[in-house]
């Protein structure tokens, strides 16, 4: 649904609400999908999106829920009462109702689990004890597993009984007595096979899966390598006990990119473009401008101690920002490849050092060429003394070296003490670059004075 | 395979190729996902790869060949010789034959076109004439239609005659005798519904496609936002000409996240983090280098505009970094949430005034906690004066305001002009702020030292 249409409807709904038409307000409604009228409802004032939302069943309803920004269904949250809460949270899948309980108010929660059926509150029990992150914290309990001595008639008559449960199935799980994942029939198998064949035989054993405990990263990482479209989840005696769609594993590719983004530009990484008020923006940006601020006093003070070579040839401050910016550009040039890569977990162990290098031989060559032309910029407008062009050229190659270095080693660091890599590529090490380039730059300058002139 | 197994299984092969053990060599082969396969290949010398390769039949040398890098394809294709690479390509699904062909050179990929069969090259041909980054450019060709007034039964028919073609099969488009493109039936639908039946009669008519020259980040974002598994590509009238799998949707979004990343760190969007010679990826790297380089020129020579006054008062020096820095890091906060909402296309028009004037009370507000913070800072260990403290202080307010303006109006002003917007967040907008929150800052204290000393 395009913007334009979105504003038609918007319009029509808002009409149909002041004359209270609720046979065509239905009819709308049902033919509008949950994302797109989840949006709808962020455009409607509170009123009108909280009166839409009584005309949809609890079914319809809990789809849209799902679809909401955190701070709109909040509201939405507050509004509705506990009894249709628990409604909209039973007509979920397993691992949405598990998510929105979570978000939940512990007392909400309680009260909210006490009126879910006696099957739903199991499966949320089951799927609560995981780890967010984790593909135990991604995982539904929608799925169909069969065990391999069966028939393609019973799956198929496993797959009816849970046509309504299960949304979106694309694969039967093959399991032996003991419930221990052996196998994978993707739907296309069942449809062109015969309806006595034992699923033994059309499976296919070469199943993917991981177990509940594997990072939500990885998991993403397996699914795009291996092109799935569901992976299955399973514990430590290979049981079957779950299944992650790829709508999830999308989710937490594009989660995990934000993120990274966000970290690189000194955001928290749980700001949401929308809906957000002045003073929590500023609350969650405020920290890594402190960070850089922290940081960069100390470049006043490290510039005051040089006060002295400074004054005797002020034309040494005129460079500081050049320099300082080559560094900063050079140093995460170098840091972005290798988070990239660390998230992406391209290469193994042995490539580290060949990775650093090659960082190493880049950072030389590019600080060589930028060497030359400030050389050449400094002798023709800043001073006659090639010597001074030739000391600023060498700083330069020598903190773009530095921070180049700085890019590649940090992450790797971060990583092995379980820190985010992508941490590497903010606020924190820009500012020590920063620091650590004028301290560089400073000293050279200041051995120009002292010895060469 | 985790990074243990694959050195273990590499070392085996290593030995097998060197005892010429072929029966063993393709009984492990067969066990490895094209995926593994790939990154194997790469890790063995030349000579061994390709020997590995001349074991593969040429749809598994196709799945494998697919799953490598550039360069290593590159060279792989060097060794390959036209009749196996056509065979190849043969056997690969038309959307990655094309890909594979529209990389060759012109001459080579002309042979292999020649050398296809007919159904082959006219299904190449339909296809390349599309926009590599366009849903078009996307699509394969492998989808199964039928008409809606036909049966489950011929639907299984027509699924069974393209079983070995399409792989990956989860839904199955109704079109009409025009080709139109009706309805979509899941494969769970298919199965559990009586033969006899008609498709109109199970067949879900809210279909979501898109048109062939839809961009392909916004096909990604369809395909997110609706949680679908494959896309239908139609023409103008509708017409079905193909279909997006979500594995290749995966791909785009990967591609468009590690871009904007990219272009974020200033590195030119194709540098692949592996494989590439130093010289190429300092050519990659360079041109952003020289972009910042040429820009921050520009603060030496305003430096220079203020020699007098930085002479009188070397202190207005040493806030140069503090202030460049704090400005800089507000900037990019400012143009990272920007350009992402942009990618992801939250909001309407309507959003961006108001997105406008939230990034300007943001930075107005840690402006000016900033800006207290430093006036302290000056005030007890640099100036006695409070004036001094005052206006560095308001400079800072200044710069970080003009950097967070600057960094949330120039990816819209981008995206308007049909530019990516994540340049906003690289080079080019760092250093216009860099240089013009210099000037700002050298101008205040120009004005302070004039007036107000």
């Amino acid at each position: 649904m395009d913007l334009g249409d979105r504003k038609e409807i918007l319009e029509n709904l808002k009409y149909l609400i002041s004359v209270h038409d609720i046979p065509k307000l239905k009819n709308i409604i049902i033919d509008i999908h949950p994302a797109d009228m989840a949006d709808i409802i962020r455009d409607l004032d509170t009123p009108e999106g909280d009166y839409i939302f009584r005309l949809m069943n609890s079914r319809e309803a809990a789809d849209v829920m799902l679809e909401l920004d955190e701070v709109s269904r909040d509201q939405l949250i507050e509004d509705l009462g506990i009894d249709r809460l628990s409604e909209m949270v039973g007509n979920m899948d397993s691992d949405d109702a598990t998510d929105v309980l979570s978000e939940l108010s512990k007392s909400v929660a309680q009260q909210v689990l006490k009126r879910l059926d006696k099957e739903d509150r199991a499966e949320v029990e089951k799927l609560i004890v995981h780890e967010e992150d984790s593909a135990g914290g991604l995982m539904a309990l929608e799925f169909v597993a069969v065990f391999e001595d069966e028939t393609v008639d019973d799956a198929i008559q496993k797959i009816r009984q849970k046509a309504q449960e299960v949304d979106q199935l694309f694969y039967v799980y093959a399991v032996d007595h003991q419930q221990r994942l052996v196998g994978v029939v993707p739907l296309k198998k069942l449809l062109l096979s015969k309806r006595d064949m034992h699923i033994r035989d059309i499976m296919n054993t070469d199943v993917i899966s991981v177990t509940a405990e594997k990072d939500q990263e990885q998991v993403a990482n397996i699914v795009r390598r291996y092109d799935l479209v569901a992976i299955p989840v399973v514990d430590d005696e290979n049981r079957l006990v779950g299944k992650i769609t790829i709508d999830d594993v999308l989710d937490v590719l594009h989660e995990e990119a934000t993120e990274d983004m966000q970290i690189m530009a000194g955001i928290a990484d749980d700001e949401i473009p929308q809906e957000m008020s002045t003073l929590r923006i500023s609350r969650f940006r405020l920290p890594w401008l402190l960070v850089a601020f922290a940081g960069e006093v100390g470049s006043a003070f490290i510039m005051r101690a040089f006060e002295a070579s400074i004054q005797q040839i002020v034309a040494t401050a005129f460079f500081i920002p050049l320099i300082m910016a080559m560094g900063g550009n050079s140093g995460i040039q170098a840091s972005t490849i290798v988070v990239r890569s660390i998230a992406l977990e391209e290469g193994g162990t042995t490539n580290r050092w060949a990775r650093f290098f090659r960082e190493l031989r880049v950072a030389l060559l590019n600080g060589f060429v930028m060497s030359v032309l400030i050389f050449f910029m400094v002798y023709a407008f800043f001073s006659e003394d090639p010597l001074f062009g030739v000391v600023i050229g060498l700083s330069m190659l020598v903190v773009m070296v530095n921070a180049a270095l700085v890019g590649a080693v940090v992450p790797y660091v971060l990583n092995r003490f379980k820190y985010d890599p992508a941490i590497a590529t903010g606020p924190f090490i820009t500012t020590s670059n920063d620091v650590l380039g004028l301290f560089i730059y400073l000293s050279m300058s200041l051995a120009y004075l002292t010895y060469l002139r």
